[in-house]
């Protein structure tokens, strides 16, 4: 391995493509986004935003004799927890000097704590929770919405629009959710809203989590419920994340914020920041594995 | 209208289109099926199965002299609740002397109640009460999944799902739906189960049902929890539907028999059975149309 050897890390997921190019200090050279790159839902779109998000970082970097070919790549990947789609991944020629692979919830964790061991639970359009200690890994949750994801961003939508639509039925008690979601997707009745939600994705419904934490600030009782119950299922997944012996344990995601004061406070008071983004666990992968070989 | 003026009752939804051809003293002639009729997803197809499953009743009653054009037809379709919806199904330039249309809820109460007054309860792949006094009509659920039809097939399909996610996860308890589900669907881990479930429609799920029902027999506390939460809401439906004071109560659809001996005795007590099927609700609802007309 070159001694100015660069790394680019990759953390693509359903919605977008994140890359950032370091050099072998970690030290940040350019960044970039692009698009969707969870390989489920199309290997040939993932593989575009790949690029994409590599070249922006390049270009960002403004190093004018130096190419994706140069480059030494780590990739996390939402999906590629699924054997065929890593599998049909790793037969990809990627414009990289090489690539290494792996879920997007490995370089989530790596980032958090700085390629050291740990845990993290992730909470934004899904849930789940991993842990990386001794070289042993457990995932607990990551099952996908609606079947799975409680305590998400898309579990708390669909738990807004079910309360609403009881309540407007009287099968339910009344929710100043209503008040929130209505205002929200510009709806005024219960036919309206169950139009407007029908068949859509994880990720209109993660739009829709933060009525509810609007409801619980004014004190609305069926808001309070539901929080409590996804912040009892996040809460539990720490416990059992706690088992593995993790030195640290970060929260990390779009609703962590939103929900931590939620969280038991000796839950809380065992949480630690997230130390580096995705991406840069991506590096340090890249990093690992191409020292090794 | 003619003395052997023929009717034709429709009884169209999201799997199938069944059609009944009936002479004035509602004797049936003939009878057919065919495919998918809900227009919210197809308008073609539904129009297609309508014709369809008409042609295969008329040849079905081998009456050589009649044609769709001889035929008053009554049309209860899924989806047509909504406003944009009925408006496009009533350009339709069908294939009959005159067509009259409304909701598949309507005529399967129509149909339950010999066209009198009643109110009814479907409880199949989706959920939702309606009751018929006095030309009133009130409608409870019929809100789509996964927000609404809560008691439905497809809500006990992914109540089963997200049980048996939770429990591998050791995040709730084991529970005996677990074997029913992975013996149906084939499957022997949580990731081949969070696969095999990703994306599906409420039929899939739907066709889940059956394991909770399994598992109750067996005494499990978890599918025990479930059923007593499904047929909590069923049995509340009722009570609304009966504040309309409807001289009689139908609980209908493919899951009404696994679920009523879970319902409260006193709202079994209330219940009774349909009369006749939802598509010669169709064939009172033609009937009543051509004649005030």
């Amino acid at each position: 391995m070159q001694k100015d050897q660069l790394f680019l890390g990759i953390d693509g997921g359903g919605s977008k493509c994140k890359a950032i190019l370091t050099d072998q200090h970690n030290t940040v050279l350019g960044t970039g986004i692009s698009g969707p790159a969870n390989p489920v839902y199309g290997m040939g779109q993932a593989q575009h935003s790949i690029t994409e998000s590599a070249s922006l970082a390049l270009s960002n970097a403004k190093l004018p004799n130096i190419g994706l070919i140069d480059i030494i790549a780590g990739v996390g990947l939402a999906g590629v927890n699924l054997p065929h789609v890593h599998e049909e991944m790793m037969k990809w020629q990627s414009p990289f000097k090489s690539m290494y692979l792996t879920t997007d919830i490995l370089i989530a964790c790596l980032g958090a704590h700085n390629d050291q061991d740990g845990a993290v639970i992730i909470c934004g359009t899904g849930s789940c929770g991993f842990s990386n200690v001794n070289n042993s890994t457990k995932i607990v949750g990551a099952h996908g919405f609606p079947q799975g994801d409680k305590g998400s961003g898309a579990w708390f939508g669909l738990k807004a629009v079910e309360a609403v639509l009881l309540s407007l039925d009287e099968m339910a008690p009344a929710t100043a959710i209503t008040q929130y979601i209505f205002q929200f997707l510009n709806v005024s009745n219960a036919d309206e809203l169950a139009t407007i939600v029908a068949g859509k994705p994880a990720s209109f419904f993660a739009q829709l989590a933060h009525t509810i934490f609007c409801a619980v600030e004014a004190k609305d009782d069926v808001a309070i419920a539901i929080v409590s119950e996804g912040a009892g299922y996040i809460g539990k997944m720490a416990k059992i994340l706690s088992n593995s012996g993790p030195p640290r344990i970060s929260l990390i995601g779009g609703l962590a914020e939103s929900i931590t004061p939620y969280l038991d406070q000796n839950i809380q008071q065992q949480l630690g920041p997230a130390k580096f983004p995705p991406e840069m666990g991506a590096v340090f992968l890249a990093r690992q594995e191409a020292t090794v070989r």
